[in-house]
């Protein structure tokens, strides 16, 4: 059953909400992300063997562990046997809003499904992955998960059952990334959501909604540009985020189409046409943070239109 | 400047809403729909000669009737000289939630392009027809009128200023329109509707209406099917149409992609893949309200791509 004996695996970094689609569109980015190998072992069961980039902070106990979880479920339910070795290499910051939870639970089941030359479809990995980022987050959200594994731009339009409508985008689209170093627990940016929203902001939001989708799929840049607006979730949650009104409407100067925060923040997502503009674009937004004496990263990409990639097998 | 002494046209009955789609989504119908003939004429001014179709409700004052305002507005805009006779021939139901005033007001302004030989694009047309929507209906909602006037599926991303999206929808897309013959006040409609709505309803919303856009672009029937459901004002609304849910399930059981409310009601609309769907679909709905007793029109179109057409010019 097993194609080979040790595979490398990347799994990238998303993000989620993207403007108006909260809780429903995600996107993969070419850097940074997680690196997860696995190693075919005589003796039995799943050990994860070595963790960096992490601080000390993930666990290495395989059924409390992000990645360990959707591995450890997927070889029970494909009856294999024998044992594997798991490294985690995290090369990308966790609390961030870009997924590093869900590049892990998708990385997991990546590499897994390598070491078996690839078997399984994407519809019949997420479910697995899933379960590990319900683990790490307390609810299951696909928004995350499904653009890692998935690559591209995705509508989650359902969760439960998950329904992953891939959305073709232009091939010139690129982010710059701000990662602020300061941190919000999530805990924090789901308690300050209102339970209620006016009528009338959801019509607008879902008006984007359409709007985004429509402008990926015709290639139409000015109406993604119009449609990115979050009205209902970026308002509150932006006064989490120092510097936040001024880090967007620089973006936007700089030619930005869009600015908003990644999945729950702190970072910081410009879309643009081209790597040109996402370089200005992210210059600006890291200079205004500079000027509040506040460090970060910052990650220019195209839509990783891939997924997880294999790095090394054999 | 004008190229024709006397024009008819036809503008063409609309489904508002379009399920998930509450205040942004509108299509087209083949039938039913208004005819509006315009005459020049050597005596200066606007004047509506006759009204038919209306039982006689509707103001012959051009100031104050849907078809008029617009061609007033557009009238003096361009700065004609003469008069124009105009003939109204509804030949459609009004207050029936399939978009009568829209199609009145479009037809208007596009009898008055087709007299000068159609200089006039859409984007600059909608403006005008919306001032007489805006007298019929207090606010002016574009998604009945847009889709009038643009033919096919549009969002409206928004109605100020006015962004309207045309989404192209796969060819053998039909519709089944019943009109039950019961008056519900569109006042009413708006009324019981909720100011606020959860945040969680209106996720599944905007992701419906992702979905929507996406699989009408993609021509996938099933995720048109899966993504029609409106869970926010459906659920409200159904219970001022009598027989609403057995209807609905009646519809669907008879193979429709998804069934919901046309604008505020009472009609209700089937979306089905093709015209032998819609035609089984459209009986099992008019069965179910005969057995209440109920009288109603049933309509069957594929989705109108044209909006308003010259039926005669001379």
């Amino acid at each position: 059953m097993f194609a080979y004996n040790q595979v490398r695996v990347f799994a990238p970094a998303t993000i989620a909400n993207v403007g108006c689609g909260f809780d429903v569109m995600g996107l993969a980015l070419n850097e940074p992300g997680d690196e997860i190998v696995a190693t075919r072992s005589v003796d039995p069961g799943i050990r994860i063997t070595e963790i960096t980039g992490d601080d000390g902070l993930l666990p290495t106990d395989p059924q409390k562990n992000t990645a360990g979880i959707g591995i450890l479920q997927l070889w029970e339910e494909l009856g294999l046997e024998g044992g594997l070795d798991i490294e985690i290499h995290k090369k990308m910051p966790m609390g961030s809003g870009l997924g590093s939870s869900a590049a892990s639970a998708v990385g997991g089941v990546a590499v897994l499904n390598a070491l078996l030359a690839s078997p399984l479809s994407n519809d019949k990995l997420l479910p697995y992955a899933l379960e590990g980022e319900r683990v790490a987050c307390g609810t299951p959200h696909a928004d995350n998960a499904a653009a890692c594994l998935y690559g591209g731009f995705v509508l989650v339009r359902s969760s439960d059952p998950v329904d992953v409508v891939p959305i073709q985008s232009p091939g010139d689209l690129c982010a710059a990334v701000l990662h602020p170093h300061i941190e919000i627990l999530t805990e924090d940016t789901r308690r300050i959501l209102r339970k209620n929203i006016p009528l009338s902001l959801a019509v607008r939001q879902w008006a984007n909604v359409g709007g985004l989708v429509a402008g990926l799929l015709k290639s139409d840049y000015d109406l993604i540009s119009r449609s990115l607006p979050d009205v209902v979730i970026e308002p509150i949650r932006g006064v989490l985020i120092p510097g936040f009104d001024a880090i967007k409407h620089n973006a936007l100067e700089s030619g930005a189409l869009g600015c908003s925060i990644s999945g729950s923040g702190p970072s910081i997502f410009a879309l643009c046409k081209g790597a040109e503009k996402a370089e200005s674009s992210g210059k600006a937004m890291q200079e205004t943070l500079n000027r509040l004496e506040l460090e970060s990263d910052l990650y220019i990409s195209p839509v990783n239109q891939n997924g997880p990639q294999v790095l090394e097998r054999s």
